[in-house]
């Protein structure tokens, strides 16, 4: 089991040398995705040696340039480099269009198939499930129609105590049951309560991907109870009006709405390109919400080590 | 004067950590050009320190990625820095209306504007004349249309002798014909040549830019006697029939460009990602055209030193 989060870009619209624009790899049990994929995308993901041919779907919160920018220049290298898994991505429903009409004028056929999902931007949505995990996608509050998205594992499987089960001779057939948490019937016609035959399992994690958005206190239903919450802090405190106006969040607004939401941990980003030290945004996060941090470039979130 | 070009990406297709695909800045007597705008430019004219505010042309060669896909971010981003100062594009038509869909979706009202020329692919054309300098485009061959660029310096008036000028007791009506060339009649009658009142001015300097182009010897007529001639080679000799598939050059299809053009000086770029050294490039650039070279990311050539 793992859920790493790898954070290719932490900073806003302006790239610099030290904080490129939005990005970010997850790789969640072995499912492997890209949320937002700003230009520079591809050299980041050989920057921290991610083999971006494992990607499966790639998710595209709106259409701010620096959330999608390197989509185009990813799909082809992936081409360049023989891709023939299909890959899925997820998006504003404009951006098809954008995408196909610079791959045909490159005049080259692709070497694999691109699945497009178009968000709806009205309320939560599950976009995607498999056998250990659900995505959804939920609006937030921006200039243009602007999803966040939640990856959660499903629960999990109990994990059976081979001893309990050979001492109480237990059918395999009977196994998915107790995994699942329920009581069985043994040959004798006891019950056997599945606590007798299994262990605790961990929780299941989820993370929270939220920018851009002004604070919204209905991200606080979307969001509640994740293991960790990323979520965009463009601005300090002192800044609150430039929020305002360009619909973005501050150091208190993004940690307001972790400690609502009763999240595990927060990691902010997104932060403008005026800052070049990240000393002021921790000091406010943490007068609210004390399990917060900055994120950078290159971060890797470990979730079953938050 | 000053005619100096800045290599931002050296490489091909596929970007690396070390070879970033397709861009130069041009200073041509502070007329500031760019030629190629590749995913992640903006970020190379950060880490070579240009202002690229001051940037007044764009030169995009082709519709492949590695040449373009990094315009819309850089004309965001000069957006975002408050530019007021138009800006001219030349390239093929479709790209207009590529741009233009992405800004418009952004949501955000330019605050410069985009002039856009469309480039015509087949034969060579004045694009752009100042009282310094033309820019010509011309046809290479390549998978889709594709057009070299050619900057020149216009003749350069004569310097003109003081102490020449008052012993003769010239008019300063007369300082125009003798700069450029002509003799002129004095007071008295007699011929003065223009020899006898002027110093030899340094030849027009002009710079030639070829990438992406199969092997052309049509490439010779537009480039013939350049100071400098940037030609790919995406490959090594022995790479031929990969080049001849994909309509691009070996170091000695370059070498025997240049050789032919009579050039000053090679420097070869747009190098496959499959090489980790230059060494071999050389010896075989070297082999056809001593004065020739590879470019790197960063490098800076000085058109009046070579």
């Amino acid at each position: 089991m793992n859920f790493i989060v790898t954070i290719l870009g932490s900073g806003a619209a302006l790239p610099t040398q030290i904080r490129m624009p939005s990005s970010q790899y997850i790789n969640c049990n072995n499912r492997h995705f890209l949320i937002d994929c700003a230009e520079g995308t591809q050299v980041q993901l050989r920057k921290y040696k991610i083999h971006f041919q494992k990607i499966s779907r790639i998710f595209i919160s709106h259409l701010h340039g620096d959330h999608y920018f390197g989509l185009v220049g990813l799909l082809s290298s992936l081409n360049l480099l023989g891709r023939e898994k299909e890959i899925h991505i997820h998006g504003p429903e404009e951006l098809e269009e954008i995408l196909m009409t610079q791959l045909h004028l490159g005049g080259s056929k692709l070497s694999y198939t691109i699945h497009f999902h178009a968000l709806y931007f009205k309320e939560k949505e599950k976009i995607f499930e498999d056998d250990v995990l659900e995505v959804y996608s939920f609006p937030l509050k921006h200039k243009i129609p602007t999803c966040g998205f939640l990856i959660q594992e499903k629960t999990k499987l109990l994990k059976l105590d081979p001893i309990q089960l050979k001492k109480k001779n237990i059918r395999l057939e009977q196994y998915k049951d107790l995994q699942n948490g329920k009581d069985i019937e043994l040959e004798n016609g006891d019950i056997c309560r599945y606590q007798e035959v299994t262990k605790p399992q961990i929780a299941p994690m989820s993370y929270a991907y939220c920018s851009d958005t002004k604070k919204d206190l209905k991200i606080v239903d979307f969001v509640k109870g994740s293991t960790v919450l990323y979520h965009e802090a463009t601005f300090l405190k002192k800044e609150k009006s430039l929020a305002k106006a360009t619909m973005h969040s501050t150091t208190q607004d993004a940690a307001e709405i972790a400690l609502l939401s009763d999240v595990k941990c927060l990691y902010v980003g997104h932060l403008s390109s005026r800052y070049t030290s990240d000393e002021e945004h921790l000091k406010e996060l943490q007068g609210v919400f004390e399990n917060s941090r900055v994120a950078y470039d290159g971060l890797v979130i470990d979730l079953f080590k938050e």
